[in-house]
């Protein structure tokens, strides 16, 4: 069965970077040990006005894996008001299609 | 030097996936054969009511590369009335973080 992509995108407000990246990093240690996960890539934005100033491309053994991660130390680490200003639109994907030069 | 990935996420209309896709190809194999173009991934969203129904995950060898690819032959293929209705909010990234299992 292949990876289950979760890309998660999120919008910054400008001087909230560190305390974002701080934030996030705890979450990611969080989610990182639970069953299921398998890798993760957090991107920058080289614009530091992209709308989306972080990107976090993340992979799952599978739905319910990701599912299952999302428990009550999630929610405690991932819905503080610590998170206040800062927006997050995600889902889980599938690859429809691939190329490679 | 490490690759510069580019991020493009679209809000696609119920019923015009399709669409999207025959559209997105066409400009994906022009761009697939420029100088720089490392490879891609097009993700759709498992849930349809996903904000973003696709995102491309694509990798250029810098942003110069990327930059000279966005000719006239893109915009030809880009910009036209055909992509009405759909948005893309894309932006060029570095990666400041990853793990794996």
């Amino acid at each position: 069965m292949p990876a289950v992509p979760f890309v998660n995108c999120f919008e910054v407000p400008e001087g909230k970077e560190e305390t974002f990246f701080a934030l996030w990093r705890e979450v990611n240690a969080y989610m990182a040990a639970k069953p299921g996960y398998l890798g993760h890539r957090l991107h920058r934005s080289l614009a530091p006005d992209a709308k989306f100033r972080f990107v976090n491309y993340a992979e799952w053994e599978s739905t319910e894996h990701w599912r299952a991660a999302h428990d009550e130390g999630f929610r405690q680490r991932a819905l503080g008001p610590e998170w206040e200003g800062i927006s997050s639109t995600h889902a889980l994907y599938e690859v429809v299609h691939t190329g490679a030069a």
